[in-house]
């Protein structure tokens, strides 16, 4: 955890006042931009000094050879890791004779602030060149979440003190040099220079460079063009190389004057199309920028976030911390999602290159589960990602000895590229989740034409793989063995409980959808005979039980595994996996992320209130949360259970994840999951909001940190807005037809215009809250202060005390 | 399987009179010589064609990395490799003008015959070279048993035709150019060129080179001289290259005239030493071997070797090929151990690269059982070479987490080589393996001295190592979770039925013998406390059993799970572990090699004889033995549940393993373990000897295939030759004191000139016998056809019908 205050406290933005290259990296991937399609890290304009430089394409990846010291069959050969193409962020500036460096001179003023509500990043720079010349940099930068393939900097320079000469220096960089990247140097090898020189340009204030990555052969064009104003001595030329597209401007400013440079940059890439087609495409893209112009960009930018806040907010009051993280997170997830159409979502969006840009189930598990209420027309274009992926899947599940599909543990393209396959191949839950967050779209959605069009294939290829890889034993039971649930602190167990009982939803929701489409079934080669041995799986599906202790193991035989020595390990030897070896963790309880916790979350409907206490309370001496993965859904069932001040302490650590760099791993990316989590924890934690099969519930509460919770969802057609107090809720239907909800288990009927405020029964009196490992506890939020924070203008500052 | 028979069936020769190129590589390692400290593989003199060439000294390797696709913590980060050494079998021969090589011209004969007894690899060939020139080359090569750092070559060339010129080179060739391996190819950049020069010199007949390795450091010194014989205008001359060493002979020889060159080699190596120092070492080896002279070497090689056959020689009678492949495999189990003094005994000896050259747990389960009983000095060498590894040991387990000593699953040096650590780290057997093989060779020999030195110390901090590996559960019960056994289709599971047993003899035995000598328990910073523990773990050892099945599982949950489906799988997808990920292997019941039946034969006494028949049937079923360590445990089991003809089966699988290649890699060196396999299935499988606490029993009985068995066994001072025929047994003492043991149950007492001769019991009825997976049943030992076949001199050939 960074102990210093990073970050101005604001409900709508996220801003630094300070620039400390300490943490660059890590501020670098908290102002990052993106649409899904285009990904920009917050770097500095002028490019350095840089913690790390990204420009990210969705899908743009090269592949890398996976080695093993020992090989094994099915393990994958080659993996894919997303590259950092052509930067377009690139503006350098020469004040008179000096490079303008934060490094050098003098930083009177810097600024960097996020606007989440007009999509922007803004910068300003009071700057003293060594020579003593001071001059004014400000930058506004965004990548559209209207015109897909265009980003643009508005940057402006003005002196201070007197006249200058300045030069502007406007580029594209491809293969820029990055910092040296630890581990197999022949991985290094082949990512330090992935892009080969197909194609330069330079005309007028325009230049464009066109690439291919050397073994994925993915074509990549960027081109620029720009908008110069200034005074009238300005001089715009423009030239290229193969690596460097770049337009010069070169002016002198008399005092009051200033250069004002619009840049408008569009990306094409593709993995079929020839070099002309990409490069025309990206020159279209900016041809329709350049119509459009800075404003229109930006009003566009405006206009698509506010129907996205309309849809989406969360009002937290009594925490503004929270407040702004929730928002923060909801801006991020927004941005790794709203355009992806066709590709994946990485576990780190496009913020950086953590986990190779891998998509794992965090998307179906955490981030899906959110967009699927606040944006679900991006669910839709997320799972068709998934579906276009089915023949890799196929291809794998088959090689794999298995039936139907068996998706990826982490990958870009579709293929495989787990080279640990206890902890990548065996997480076959990763396919109940796919599964699950098809049955949660649809459930919200109604979405029939998706169904037919992929539900129920995807439905029912992952069906087909369960049924395959479980088995009914001789007295009939039907048993999954040998797989690795969602803990990474166990691996290769029989009988995992989240897994079975997401794949018995799975089962039993592939019957369902066969039934519902018996056409689209046929044409899938299922049968009523296919049909019937899925529900028999379901039905006859295991679920371990520990009759001694009353609680259900994770996996057979784990309650009678040695308990981790949690006296003996001392803080600094957390996270776990970097200090003792696997076979050490997974042969004790103890437990890295949400696991049987997460089955009491999804499949809550398979436990009894008393059974969800005793197994909670369980694994909360276990769970020591060396994932990111697992504060919201220790959030959702300590909510539910009752203990609302630890449900708020773990929504604090999912939305502080990343501002407050909890993994020490945010200048690699955003954690979409955990940022996702804050969302989860607020809306189906605090108030227990619960939606299958059409019903949807709620039952809130909130802990003393909170006076006022407020959230809008869309489901089945209608916008609902919730409003949470300490003694009431009011669900007002925004949008749609009339509908009921239950709130604490009483009926509510909801109609336009008819809000309906519903008091908030008394707690049933709740035991001891459940103990964490010693020294894992969350941190505790603060309790407020009398004076509460200036919400709005406020520049108050993070400083929680350290998590542990 | 090779279909075509390559060996005549003689009692002490291995003799091929064909040159089959198709597997030369394979009479590459069964031809090979050693003398457990330099290898020789069969190479042709003339250094091409070749299979594999190779050369190895006992302890060089060089070090490569180990690549991960993804890092963990604990994970061996380099791994040692053995390396080809400076080849000093080479001689090259130049007939006129043509180069002597049997791919050109016409080969009239070729002969290679290895000589049991005599210690020599002979070969001679009647060639016509391409321009019609006819000779006769004669070679036989040895590497001496009583001069441990020399080999040597006696070569002989006469023409058959009339007068030739002939040209001889006799070569030290360094960084040999070897086929091509496949996988990583840094891996094979390292290996390519491992040894860099030092010093090379020529005098006279003499030539010699000293490298050092790259990574390792290691110094390698090669040295030869010549004595040649041959007509008056002989001309010698040497000279010598950074990487060559050569010393010409040339000759015209007439008709009835030959050139006879004797060719010594010295080696010598060292991690510590200096170049000159490890030269001048060399050069007094070949000092002294120039003293002995040829006949001096072959006369002590053939000395040697009747001491062992004396003691060693193990008859069979109505199975000549048995009675080969068995010396044959004594003399290569001799060849690997004899003079390993101070290094390991590696999985396929100095026979090939197989297994990168290193020692696996083959050594202590599988080759001491049997140099135990008939050279029990090499296992005393065997065990202090362990034993120098402790403090590698030690600190392995420290960085697992553990205490006491965690030896490496593979290793030259000590150090852990394993990249997969469920089949590596995980199989932690190793180690109770390690402390079998000390309790054996002390309960043999009593051997004080050896306990005092080393045996305590192993047996003590193997003893740690699992009293800080189990746990005592909430019932009190001693758990070992997390561990792989020996069957490699399974890993990492709970109270692996074999290793919590033998743990258990472990603990006791390291209670004992710290009893036994308190002073050096103390040194060792043992106290009764820790004693107790022990014993108290030993006590409480989990034993899982199936009340339903009426079998133990393998391992907790064994049982449980799906039955492989071996109908399914056809022949082609053996080994299984070539064509299924290791996911699908684990999680069904499908057994690679054998490991619970390894507890029925290695702590047969923690069983009942019903449960062994119960557990040995069931096993039966699920056992492929894609393993070359599985034959000659279940002949054991089978012979002493009465299942004669399953037995000899497996006797002659394990026996045959590399002259018919059975497991289709012979060609990278023999598999040590199946063929001191073959001594144990005869002696501890047809014989039932077990000799444990000071009690030497046996319960012969001879399958319908075989008419009579005798062997020699030493033990505790005693040498004691036993003969089998269908209708009794006689026990003679041939040295040492009178002592008892039992004859199926029955007290025998032995005494110098009082041999005992008693009847053996009629067998009592023996249910079915049990079935293996369809299509891999060992292939049945055929009937005796009615003319036994002459078993001296007969040119009979191998030609069983294959095995499944």
């Amino acid at each position: 955890m960074i102990n210093h205050p990073l970050f101005a406290v604001e409900p709508w933005c996220l801003r630094a006042t300070d620039l400390d290259l300490a943490v660059l990296a890590q501020t670098e991937s908290v102002f990052a931009l993106g649409n899904g399609h285009i990904g920009w890290r917050g770097n500095l304009d002028e490019g350095e000094p840089h913690g790390l430089p990204g420009s990210y394409l969705n899908g743009v990846y090269e592949l890398r050879p996976l080695p093993y010291a020992e090989a094994g069959y099915g393990y994958p050969e080659s993996g894919q890791t997303m590259i950092n193409v052509t930067n377009g962020k690139l503006i350098r500036l020469l004040v008179d004779d000096e490079a303008f460096d934060v490094r050098y001179g003098e930083v009177r003023a810097h600024e960097r602030c996020l606007d989440f509500r007009a999509g922007l990043l803004h910068r300003t720079v009071d700057w003293v060149s060594p020579a003593g010349r001071a001059v004014r940099v400000s930058s506004s930068r965004l990548v559209s979440f209207v015109q897909r393939s265009v980003a643009a900097v508005c940057y402006e320079v003005e002196p201070l003190d007197g006249p200058l000469r300045v030069v502007v220096q406007s580029e594209l960089v491809a293969n820029e040099q990055l910092p040296a990247a630890e581990g197999d140097p022949r991985v290094a090898a082949v990512l330090e220079t992935p892009l080969v020189e197909r194609e330069d340009a330079a005309k007028g204030a325009r230049a464009g460079l066109v690439h291919t990555t050397r073994q994925s052969g993915l074509c990549v064009a960027a081109v620029m063009d720009h908008v110069v104003d200034g005074p009238d001595d300005v001089e715009v030329q423009a030239e290229s190389f193969p690596h460097l597209g770049r337009v010069t401007v070169t002016a002198t400013l008399g005092p009051g004057e200033r250069l004002r440079l619009v840049k408008l940059v569009a990306y094409d890439w593709s993995g079929s199309r020839s070099v002309p087609a990409v490069r025309d495409q990206a020159d279209a893209a900016l041809a329709a920028a350049r119509r459009t112009g800075w404003d229109g960009l930006v009003a566009g930018q405006r206009s698509y976030l506010e129907s996205f806040w309309d849809r989406a907010d969360v009002e937290v009051e009594g925490d503004p911390e929270i407040q702004q993280a929730v928002r923060f997170s909801l801006f991020h997830v927004l941005q790794a999602g709203a355009r992806a159409e066709g590709r994946a979502i990485a576990a780190k969006g496009l913020t950086g290159p953590g986990y190779d840009g891998h998509c794992f189930w965090d998307t179906e598990s955490f981030v899906l589960p959110v967009l699927t209420y606040v944006a679900p027309e991006s669910v839709a274009h997320s799972l068709r990602w998934r579906h276009s992926t089915l023949p890799a899947a196929t291809e794998r599940a088959g090689r794999l000895g298995l039936e139907g599909a068996a998706f990826p543990w982490r990958t870009i393209h579709g293929e495989e590229c787990s080279g640990y396959w206890p902890a990548g191949t065996a997480a076959f839950h990763v396919n109940a989740d796919i599964a699950d967050a098809v049955v949660r779209y649809l459930d919200a959605t109604g979405d029939g034409a998706f169904e037919r069009g992929v539900g129920v294939e995807l439905l029912v290829q992952t069906a087909r793989l369960w049924a395959s890889l479980g088995y009914h034993d001789s007295r009939g039971r039907f048993r999954i063995d040998g797989v690795t649930g969602p803990d990474e602190y166990s691996a290769v167990a029989d009988n995992n409980v989240y897994t079975n009982l997401m794949a018995q939803q799975n089962l039993r929701a592939a019957a369902e959808s066969a039934s519902r489409h018996p056409d689209r079934a046929r044409e899938l080669g299922t049968d009523e005979e296919e049909i019937a041995r899925w529900r028999a799986a379901a039905e006859a599906m295991v679920l371990p039980y520990d009759d001694e202790l009353e609680v259900h193991p994770q996996a057979d035989g784990f309650t009678d595994h040695e308990t981790w020595d949690f006296a003996a390990t001392t803080a600094d030897r957390y996270p776990l996996l970097l200090h003792f070896p696997y076979f050490d963790l997974y042969r004790r309880q103890v437990v890295k992320q949400a696991d049987l916790v997460l089955a009491l979350h999804r499949r809550g409907d398979a436990f009894s209130a008393e059974q969800k206490a005793r197994d909670f309370a369980y694994y909360e001496r276990l769970t020591v949360r060396d994932s990111s993965l697992s504060a919201c859904t220790q959030a959702v069932v300590a909510a539910e259970l009752g203990h609302l001040g630890l449900a708020g302490d773990y929504l604090a650590e999912a939305a502080l994840m990343d501002l407050e760099d909890l993994e020490h791993n945010t200048r690699d990316g955003l954690h979409m999951a955990a940022l996702a989590g804050s969302w989860i924890a607020l809306v189906e934690g605090l108030a227990v909001m619960r939606d299958r099969g059409g019903s949807l519930s709620f039952a809130p509460r909130l802990p003393e940190t909170l006076t006022r919770l407020a959230f809008k969802i869309s489901v089945r057609g209608r916008l609902i807005a919730v409003e949470v107090t300490a003694a009431a809720a009011t669900y007002t239907l925004v949008k749609g037809e009339p509908m009921g909800l239950t709130h604490h288990g009483q009926q509510v009927r909801v109609s336009l215009s008819h809000p309906r405020t519903v008091a908030i029964p008394a707690a049933s009196p709740v035991l001891g809250t459940p103990a964490q490992p010693p020294g894992r506890e969350p941190a505790r939020r603060p309790s407020r202060s009398p004076i509460e924070p200036d919400t709005t203008t406020g520049q108050e500052h993070h400083g929680h005390p350290s998590g542990g």
